[in-house]
């Protein structure tokens, strides 16, 4: 098999840590896989790096704060690659310019264009481990890129897909993805498996295991994500295209997400007439203002309004903005309210039932839980509801959609399974 | 002027001295010069991931040793650009396999064989200071090399080369060369000015301002170098091709040196034939121990005695292998003495001076200091001395060739001055 791992940064913390990481990569090599790791920078450097910077200035030129950053996964690389020769495991380093991870120039937050094979090949086929620094690239004129947070999760994917790897596994600090945030909900389970789209859904909806990124890629090229614990053994959480659920129709849902970091800003009576939304959200735009729900409420006569969120941290701005268009377009109140929370349940299984949605709100009726709007898509349903209640909700909808620990039979298998390589 | 400057972990040490450095580029930036510049990595970074990799393993790899030590100047020449982008001063870093400088594989301690000067061209014309990451650079098969301690001075010196720069301006923590350690002689003098062939000479006796490698290297290709301080102005001392000693025909030295690292190992009554030498270093070369100073007296009858300095670290290891080499050789005895120091001085101008030696030696006797072995070159004489009268003796020689301070005037010449480029 040829084996894509990477590793986060609390999984490389310290060089007992990169003693471990080699101990498991030893492990493979000795049953006869080809291994290629991607590793991040240790935990905290990529922040000590940041600060840095920004005690020289507010804000550093970002091509050369792509130069600084890249060092972090550079030295992490290194150190496992002078662990595992340390440990008689034929090992070499690359960095995003000697594999040749080809992004475009969009420092900070570059996207890869191209993962060039050859060299990779070339020390695999000699035997050797390969690791490889996460999160940078080169763009077209050789300068160094970096590919956001969490962007390692992304090389990894891209190697996997350019290697046709048997499957890319991500280790990191927890041992898969959940049906719930366990911390909020005691019954959460892990799930065996979980397709690209579910899990895209829960990625945006702020489950943070996978890089939203890493998933989209890893769908586009059919790449299998296997979602593991670097400090406990364990089977984790296999992202593939479709998932077998065998016996298992009662699960129409995969998972129960919440988010806290969101504000509602709602506009009133607002002129009904064609234009008027593309004036409030080209504004928001053009301020680099990211909008998440946008609901639109059936107009009352000539008049609608018009609800949407933002995270926290650009609720005041977004305010602001939409107080000024609002008196242009003769709209008659902006509120705000910080004191949201969205909660959504995500699975493919609600394409083919009926009643899903009715479910959903009535669980929260039952609890007392007023929803103050509400968004659909084809695997999501997310509502807005009183902060306070979110884990209430979370709880309460885990349980009626029958996720709870007591409820399920455990292992369900990927239909897209491992293969080796011809 | 295109202007090269190199600046050494001290002076990059930290981010307020990494502003001051940014305050002098941008002064010679805005009388009009072009300018590259050089860094190392901040002071104690390179200990600090070499002790790191040393935790792991004792050998570490030393591919992989190269891959973590690179980051240290890629932080620092990050960091400057940052500053000096932010100070509205246009500039660009580039680490050692985006300038293409070129080396062999030897790593840990890799040759320059070509710095490319296309790119760095490029950005000089954009009107950018280009900052190039030191003591590292790339073989032929793009994996990364460092070219050992002090390897920024070479690579400082190698761009200056490449680009015909007008002058390579190295700054450090001290304000220039020394007649001697101002540490041992108060009375020692910045020399203005001083010869490569001298600063070599300077240089490989301990005098510890400038990579040997590099003044060999601004030797051949007529690199003009001003050693100066990071800290205090001044005009530093000048290492050129011929200084132009004006009116100071009696000055025929340029300075008086010491080292007090170096054992002597005397084998004695050696058999007087062909070949026996070359048992005795070849033995020595094959166990990786540099040998320092090689004496061989006139034999007495058919016996000889050989005599020869190593430094302390390789004392032990290089009485074992000659103590088997004795016998091998039917040498009666061999003796090795940890408590020498060995004291030299150094100048072109004793090329046509006679009597220097005598003076030396002279000088040591009225002092009542006993020579226990004698080396010359053209331009060098070394005594090797008992250690406790190291100080001594290069305070006697420093007055006694009237290097002391209120002895001379100031000022010397260069012959091969600045010019600016065509």
């Amino acid at each position: 098999m040829l084996v894509v791992q990477k590793y986060g940064g609390t999984s490389v913390g310290d060089l007992e840590r990169i003693k471990n990481v080699a101990r498991r990569i030893i492990s493979y090599r000795e049953r006869g896989d080809h291994v290629v790791v991607v590793v991040s920078a240790m935990a905290g450097e990529t922040d000590r790096l940041i600060s840095l910077a920004k005690t020289i200035t507010k804000s550093p030129d970002e091509r050369e704060l792509d130069v600084l950053l890249t060092t972090g996964e550079q030295v992490s690389s290194a150190l496992l690659a002078i662990t595992l020769n340390s440990m008689y495991c034929s090992a070499i380093s690359l960095q995003g310019h000697q594999v040749r991870i080809i992004t475009d120039s969009t420092h900070t937050k570059a996207r890869i264009i191209e993962v060039e094979k050859d060299r990779i090949l070339a020390e695999l086929q000699k035997g050797k481990v390969v690791v490889v620094s996460g999160f940078q690239g080169v763009d077209k004129n050789d300068n160094l890129t970096t590919l956001g947070r969490g962007g390692s999760d992304t090389t990894a994917v891209a190697i996997a897909a350019a290697l046709k790897a048997d499957v890319c596994e991500i280790y990191t600090d927890v041992d898969g993805v959940y049906t719930a945030d366990p911390n909020v909900c005691k019954k959460a389970r892990r799930l065996p498996s979980i397709t690209y789209e579910e899990m895209l859904e829960m990625a945006s909806l702020g489950a943070k295991v996978l890089q939203i990124r890493s998933v989209e890629l890893a769908k586009r090229y059919n790449v299998p994500i296997l979602v593991k614990s670097s400090f406990i053994d364990g089977p984790g959480t296999l992202v593939c295209k479709e998932v077998t659920k065998m016996a298992m129709e009662k699960v129409m849902i995969s998972g129960v997400t919440f988010n806290k970091n969101e504000a509602k800003i709602t506009i009133s009576k607002v002129p009904d007439r064609p234009g008027i939304a593309a004036r409030i959200f080209s504004a928001l735009a053009d301020s680099n203002i990211v909008v998440d729900i946008i609901v639109q409420n059936v107009g009352r006569g000539n008049k609608t309004d018009i609800t949407y969120t933002v995270s926290r941290e650009d609720a005041k701005k977004a305010l602001k903005i939409s107080e000024r268009v609002a008196k242009e377009i003769g709209a008659e109140e902006v509120t705000l309210d910080e004191d949201i929370a969205k909660v959504s349940i995500v699975g493919s299984g609600m394409m083919s039932h009926y009643g899903i949605a009715a479910k959903m709100f009535s669980t929260l009726a039952q609890e007392g839980i007023n929803i103050e709007a509400i968004t659909t898509s084809e695997i999501k349903i997310s509502c807005v509801i009183k902060e306070k209640y979110a884990e209430l909700a979370v709880r309460a909808l885990h349980s009626a959609f029958g996720l709870d620990k007591e409820d399920i039979e455990e292992e369900m298998t990927c239909s897209s399974s491992f293969t080796t390589q011809p």
